[in-house]
């Protein structure tokens, strides 16, 4: 069975550039605060506690789906662990975020890496992937994830979150060799992660280049894309991949020419600009602004038309919000958004 | 003397795109915490009372001009002590920032708005202005500048700060005339402010629409972009303009299509890119990354050049940062960043 398409695969066959009965919708940050079911567990437990709780992991996966006719799941996890994994000492703390103790700031730090190894280190994901594929029963696909190695460098030099990572831009503007040298190291724990991902069932994957916008177009060519493309090219051909980045508009002429399947887009880039300079021809995710579902029903279903008819030019596109699902969104509107992206494009 | 031009009118001819001897610099917050001098005086002061004494706003004004070769001065002011002159009552919280306790919530929040009457309510700012252009003695230009009406909205609305003000744009699209109301109403603020600061010697202008960029393509098009173009093509001809906003790269089309003079870039976007999509028959400003100035000499020094040969193709071109100046960074290396923009600049 697990290698045997979901009953639903239409959201696999959109990632895949073929032709779907009605555009396929998840949503980033579909487990979350905003759902009563997450908070119910997320009042009694610290957020790495539910991650490294396979069983636990896995039914908040699942909530959304319950919840909800999304057509994928994707594995409730967080790109911090990895760096953790890797050697660097994470705590969450409330009200702050989270915090590395012994961020990246020398050769030593480098070298003092792990390599990590998933099925070792972060077997709770793993495990959490396989009770999630099981509950699933494949009706829909599972999505796994991982951070991009610049957005994870990023917590790792600035030893946790930032607004927009200036310190951590100076740092490798300093030490271009080093960067080099701490981005190879976190390129191979993303590649090595995410086949642990796909071994362990997950049957696509999103790498969230968060922080990739704070790069300016040439940095970016510099001093993340190289690794990006390598993570991509030597993941390529198993399952479909997604890219996506916050604030990465500027970027996408360099994403789009790595070797990935479908590329993600935030709420600001216009469809029909991205087209015009990337082309029709791709597999576009996004890109409904977040906060129009902390509006009311009309605004949120008059933009979700806005962003199909938008797509419509393209060979391929999976409904998505552009950016994660705010915490505050009221749920039954997110279940009138999911079924009403169904019906519109089913017409269409 | 107040109208006749400055001994060094490089920044204003390039603003209006005739030729310059070598290209003019000046830094956005080239007055601030990064300077001794200005935290000498921000220690036992507010910066709400640095602000409103005109001879100490003067003062920090003159800073960068007595440090450093820049070939403009800009006011030493707040984008939000408009929206105080119109009725909301600000205060800066140490370690929160700017806080409004009374936020724009409804008509009733609209309808009580003042309107604003510069030379009443901001005559600190008009007489910091004389104060500065008296100790420049006309050897550089004063820059005056305001918040966009958008910019404004966003503080106003969400009652200070904010990640990406999703709150304000869920209020904007729930309450769209009422949106435009107060748009309105910060509209004349905005152009009442500008035209006070230019009767008062600013010899140019900033509009600063640092949060524009939250909003997507065809938002910005429907819920900021009609405010602005009233405010430029209200102000228009008196004294040079200028455009700045943060992460808009996406909505420069639009800028560039208003009767603005200088279209400001942040450090991400691509100066080819963008001479590409709007050409090269305008006068740009930007665009060095500010984390380069926190690196080392040859970071910024590389990346200072790499800037002047980006825009060298274009009608004129004004030397910034692609943001503000961090607070971190070294005097010294302002300094050395100045002369080399100069050095490099009068060679091509």
């Amino acid at each position: 069975m697990k290698n045997s398409p979901p009953t639903n695969d239409t959201f696999l066959k959109a990632c895949r550039g073929e032709p779907v009965a009605f555009t396929p919708v998840w949503l980033m940050r579909q487990a979350g605060r905003y759902m009563p079911e997450y908070r119910a567990i997320r009042e009694h437990k610290p957020i790495l506690d539910m991650m490294k709780n396979p069983e636990l992991a896995a039914e908040v996966t699942l909530q959304p789906v319950n919840a909800f006719d999304v057509d994928a799941a994707i594995i409730f996890a967080d790109i911090l662990t990895l760096l953790e994994a890797m050697g660097l000492d994470l705590e969450f703390i409330p009200g702050r975020g989270p915090v590395f103790h012994n961020p990246i700031r020398s050769q030593s730090d480098v070298n003092a890496l792990k390599s990590s190894n998933a099925s070792r280190d972060l077997a709770f994901t793993l495990e959490a992937i396989r009770i999630s594929r099981d509950k699933l029963q494949n009706r829909i696909p599972l999505i796994g994830f991982s951070g991009a190695p610049f957005t994870l460098a990023c917590y790792a030099v600035a030893g946790g979150g930032s607004k927009d990572f200036d310190d951590v831009r100076a740092w490798m503007f300093s030490n271009p060799t080093l960067w080099a040298e701490l981005m190879d190291r976190l390129t191979d724990g993303v590649i090595d992660y995410l086949q642990a991902q796909i071994d362990a069932g997950a049957q696509a994957f999103q790498l969230f280049d968060s922080w990739a916008g704070c790069l300016s177009v040439r940095d970016y060519a510099r001093f993340a894309a190289p690794w990006t493309r390598k993570f991509f090219a030597e993941t390529q051909g198993r399952v479909p991949s997604i890219h996506f980045s916050a604030n990465g508009g500027h970027l996408l002429e360099q994403i789009a020419d790595m070797p990935v399947d479908v590329i993600g887009l935030d709420w600001r880039v216009d469809p029909a600009n991205v087209m015009q300079r990337i082309g029709t021809d791709r597999v576009y995710q996004g890109n409904l602004d977040p906060a129009r579902l902390l509006a009311s029903d009309s605004a949120t279903l008059e933009g979700a038309q806005e962003v199909l008819d938008a797509f419509a030019p393209a060979k391929g596109h999976i409904f998505n919000l552009g950016h994660g699902v705010v915490k505050t969104t009221p749920p039954e509107r997110v279940n009138k958004l999911i079924n009403e992206v169904h019906r519109l494009s089913a017409r269409m």
